[in-house]
């Protein structure tokens, strides 16, 4: 079998895709090449400029290709409040539940000190100083419920009380283990209501 | 919801790959930009250059970037024998299958007339020329075992009789229905060695 150059190398490269593994990613190279030349174009040139231009918001840390994203420059939206979530993509589910008109932050990961994964790395000094500024006047911790995501949210309960900022823990309706990208907006909306302080 | 930008257009771009709806999509771009911006570009400027620059070998028409592929730059196989097939893909396929060492001839298609698709796209008119010129003794007929598949087969094998070529169409061990892409190299090369003349 003779799989090298260019096409095998296309074939390598889309297995780096989540859930791609060789045979789909040479179905995905055939199709590419056989029907979807100027669709596989599209997607080369998007996703390059996607990695030389999305970063983090400045202020919440959700991914944008903005300084300052669309959320944070939404002057309807209380200042006061912010919903702490892990990734980017949950600030679209918890925006898809449609019951908060706050602001948000994003750690990008949880604390996970075996990995190497502190408060630095989840931008929480810098959030900390947020805090201190008194403007934040509730923090609703909507990171995963795994065992991680829990600790996440306890630090951060500590960080907030010890700015005498209150602080909720969303509550019920999301499975324990489980990760808040894969849940329904409506169990996601109930959780959001039934917010406990912690 | 707010999915507008550069995120939203990858995701959207995503979704062009086979078997990517919108749920996936989402799951690879905040991969992609997570945790693997280093493969993300590779992936993106692979894609790209592939796009850019691979075409049809110009004897048999498999996917390449060279002028001539390397099997059939490659002395040691049987230019008399030539095997048939639907796809690029569908050589990677009879190559595993270890049995066959001619060369090839990629239709990249089958004949498909409500399609548009004719013997002008599947490169035949050019085929038969090679048939006419005598080198070419005999046709193995590997086409998907489809209805077009079939209709292609004996199409073909109607150029070959013309030119007085032996044309055989693979046989035992592919299921009615079946493509080839899928199909395991033993029940392939079972198919092989029992080609029936047609
Ligand atoms: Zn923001
Ligand atoms: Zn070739």
């Amino acid at each position: 079998m003779r799989r090298t150059g260019l096409l095998a190398q296309l074939i390598q490269n889309l297995c780096c895709l989540p859930g791609v593994g060789p045979k789909t990613a040479q179905r995905m190279a055939f199709q590419l090449l056989q029907r979807d030349r100027q669709n596989a174009k599209n997607l080369a040139e998007t996703l390059l400029k996607a990695v030389n231009e999305i970063g983090f918001c400045q202020s919440c840390r959700i991914f944008t290709e903005q300084a300052v994203c669309d959320i944070c420059q939404d002057n309807s939206r209380d200042t006061s409040s912010i919903c702490v979530v892990e990734s980017s993509a949950d600030v679209w589910v918890v925006e898809q539940a449609a019951v908060f008109k706050g602001h948000y932050f994003v750690l990008h990961g949880r604390l996970s000190p075996l990995d190497g994964i502190g408060p630095d790395e989840l931008g929480l000094a810098q959030f900390e100083q947020r805090l201190a500024h008194g403007q934040i006047k509730e923090l609703i911790l909507a990171t995963n419920s795994t065992v991680e995501g829990e600790a996440t949210a306890f630090y951060i309960a500590e960080l907030a009380r010890k700015h005498q900022v209150k602080a909720y823990r969303i509550a019920h309706g999301v499975p324990m283990g489980g990760e808040l990208e894969f849940i329904d907006s409506g169990t996601l909306a109930h959780a959001l209501n039934g917010r406990q302080q912690i």
